[in-house]
């Protein structure tokens, strides 16, 4: 699984504040101990200000690249925030995201085939937004993977994310997303599928055992990747046991040796 | 989901105890305790003792129908003890188990066609035990289903049981269970499918996390029965959201009332 951290978002009202008071401490804590948790990417969102973003998405890049060696999933629908955060990374990153929306093809698209980076391809756009059919979202995202893939993205590089509605809004709602998943990974084998898993448990009671039997759902189905908390103890144990339960853990190496290390099971086990 | 409810099983010590003091009120306990966890039938093994076990059989037969209206599932080996049981059940059991091996064939089988039970199908044999592979699987459980279906049972009154082993000694080996179980429900799509899910996870810590994300996984390729602890909180939990992320429980109806009415979610929420 490649897991991106998702703590570093501008929307969140303490990193929020940090931003504002340029408090790079909580900002590198907040990187190090995603790593630590296991997130391949951090996803870094500098908040919704048009006019700031900018400068805050320098400042939080360099930041996070003083705390930490991984690299940064870009997270912004905002071209000179996207601009800003491209000429300063150490590393490839992701871009997060394009969809189907005229604005987003027009101008976040040029700059991840420009800069050949990772990119998030979301299943929505102007005319339907989020489909309610698999085959109305398998539909945009042939046309994204197209997109991109003519101008230069290697399949590799695509994280395609189906969409997850909830569950209390449709009952039939978790069934297409993995039909989403399974019909991505049998169209792109090599394309990474990536989810925001927790719009499954919106209005409903116990989201975190959704959240978690969705994602075990959603791994065997293809999900290979995540936008998650991976400071989530009881989500990365049921992770770690799903990629395990898939065969992807030789010898159970990787689960065994999160549990003795401390990172998996019951705190006080 | 069928539930069968496990706890009533003379190899465990203290229903041991039980049987053969005659107490009656610790079987009834643990009957009605079952059946209000949701248990749709009740798992009846008197132990392993040849000579006691038709009179212990007999004996917890009536008591558990003293105490509840759900159901049986006699599990034994020793025809004279399912014999016993059969006489006396006021609703149509289920037989667990036959298998491929002669002894089932031969001397338990004929008791479910002549009795028209239920019955529980194990995709094992004598030349071959549990086959590494689901092909091997299946060409048993092919063979099994066609002498139940040749002997007068209806597809819906067979539970195959494509088997679990543990993911301690194989990396593949719940893919193994998944390719059964998908083949099986394909093959038959009236039948129903159960396991015993916790073998899985011999061997390994945090079992039942991994039983939780095993199951989860299971139901999702067709298995929709399960011999559990219907006691066991969180992986009621994990049962209902996975009937619920399944598109089987309408406008989440089954998962909003069990947590309403405190059956499953944490002790303390």
């Amino acid at each position: 699984m490649i897991i991106i951290g998702e703590k570093i978002n501008g929307t969140r009202k303490k990193v929020s504040a940090a931003i504002r008071e340029r408090d790079a401490q909580f900002i590198k804590d907040l990187a190090q101990s995603q790593v630590e948790a296991g997130s391949n990417y951090l996803d870094v969102n500098a908040g919704t200000s048009p006019e700031r973003e900018p400068e805050d998405m320098a400042w939080l890049v360099n930041t996070i690249q003083e705390a930490t060696e991984a690299p940064l999933c870009l997270d912004s629908a905002n071209p000179a925030a996207l601009k800003a955060g491209l000429e300063l990374v150490n590393k490839t990153p992701i871009i997060n995201s394009v969809s189907g929306e005229k604005p987003r093809i027009e101008n976040v698209l040029p700059l991840a085939l420009e800069h050949k980076t990772g990119l998030i391809l979301l299943a929505l756009d102007d005319q339907v937004g989020i489909a309610d059919t698999a085959a109305e979202r398998m539909e945009i995202v042939h046309r994204l993977v197209g997109l991109a893939k003519d101008g230069g993205l290697a399949e590799e590089q695509l994280f395609v994310d189906p969409l997850v509605t909830a569950i209390s809004t449709g009952t039939d709602n978790a069934l297409v997303t993995y039909d989403s998943i399974a019909q991505t990974r049998a169209a792109y084998p090599k394309a990474h599928i990536t989810c925001g898993l927790s719009n499954i448990s919106f209005g409903m009671p116990l989201r975190s055992l959704i959240n978690q039997t969705f994602m075990a759902m959603c791994i065997q189905v293809g999900l290979d990747s995540a936008i998650i908390d991976p400071n989530d103890r009881n989500l990365m144990s049921v992770l770690l046991a799903s990629e395990m339960l898939m065969g992807k853990d030789k010898y159970c190496q990787n689960f065994s040796r999160a549990y003795r290390s401390g990172r998996i099971g019951p705190k006080n086990d």
